[in-house]
């Protein structure tokens, strides 16, 4: 890239950390526990954070911002669940950042809301480099992808704090080699605690929950 | 966005669109048919090129260029086909260039190539505003990703000469809904031409290189 862009990119960036700590601040005061998710298109952002919804919703006020380039569906399919939902629409822009977030913040969630979860837009890419103000970042990775997806897309999973590998249920159908991709998983980022989920079946999304209280209560 | 992130990106695209138009020429000059290949990561690109490379060298010398983030794991699995393959690690840049395919290509492929096949970072968003100079571009779309696909990026397949719908093998085992995949590739592009593959089975590559020969004669 030519010394312009690297410097523009590095503004931009700049300007974003600004943004997202005041976020974090504000996510603080207002005592909300914020979650994004990240992953390539399809590997099941939406059907997991459904589930998740339904779940969460059981114990807390929950809320959803959704990311997406075009189109209302997924804040369609996860407003099934009950919970509050708004779509961030970004056009050509391959990812969600601070500023967006603020935007779609403005009188909203209906108050007290207490987990809200951030589905950014479908990339393995840009999503890493921009913070959102949240308090942790899970990059979901199906067992349908191929088991090199972390060797390829490294600052996604070196972004992260947890990861979760979808699809589960598939596993046999596609000859899924957990062995290969908890290695390489381990290879770009040491000690990064997995999970394994069927959105389908329900299996692991105790585990899940589980995780994520214990991380929310050691927060707020 | 800012006006000026709108401006910085349209003179990238500006100065992008001079590359592709200079490869263009040369590789029309030089007789060598050029097709690009777009996805999601892990829908199967590699897998995909695979079968492809080797069935197009029986009649053909062919070429692969294969863009990732990190690692030569693509180009190496290409190789084993026998062709030349070229890897271009982009390192944080979410998409190929045209400018990086031009550096790839210096002094390269060997003498005599006649197709070439460039693989594109695993991205639905940013390869669809670059012109690499290619002929065609042949977007893939996996049976587990989500019928939505098309709706949420309608930019790549606004910018494909083909659809490819990849592992349909796996169509029984995820409820693969073909109604609906074709509805909405033809929503948002009417009139797409749409196969389907199996990388796994080599169900429907007769097909596929007859349909890629047919462009080729056409254009040669």
């Amino acid at each position: 890239m030519s010394t312009r862009i690297v410097e523009v990119r590095r503004n931009i960036l700049k300007k974003n950390d600004l943004a997202a700590a005041g976020l974090r601040q504000r996510f603080r005061d207002s005592g909300m526990f914020v979650a994004s998710v990240v992953s390539s298109p399809g590997a099941g952002k939406t059907a997991f954070l459904e589930r998740t919804l339904a779940m969460a919703a059981a114990a807390h006020p929950v809320a959803a911002l959704v990311g997406d380039l075009a189109t209302e569906c997924d804040a369609e399919r996860l407003r099934r669940s009950g919970a509050p939902v708004r779509q961030i629409t970004t056009g050509t822009v391959c990812h969600l950042d601070a500023e967006m977030v603020e935007q779609a913040l403005e009188k909203w969630p209906p108050g007290g809301c207490e987990w809200l979860f951030v589905e950014n837009v479908g990339n393995l890419v840009c999503p890493a480099s921009y913070d959102l103000g949240e308090d942790l970042r899970v990059v979901l990775v199906s067992v349908t992808e191929g088991e090199d997806k972390p060797l390829k897309y490294p600052t996604i999973f070196n972004t992260a704090d947890l990861a979760i590998v979808t699809k589960i249920d598939l596993a046999g159908a596609v000859d899924f080699d957990r062995a290969a991709l908890l290695r390489n998983i381990d290879t770009v980022r040491p000690g990064l605690e997995v999970l394994e989920v069927s959105a389908r079946s329900g299996a692991g999304f105790d585990e899940w929950m589980t995780w994520l209280a214990q991380r929310a209560n050691a927060l707020c």
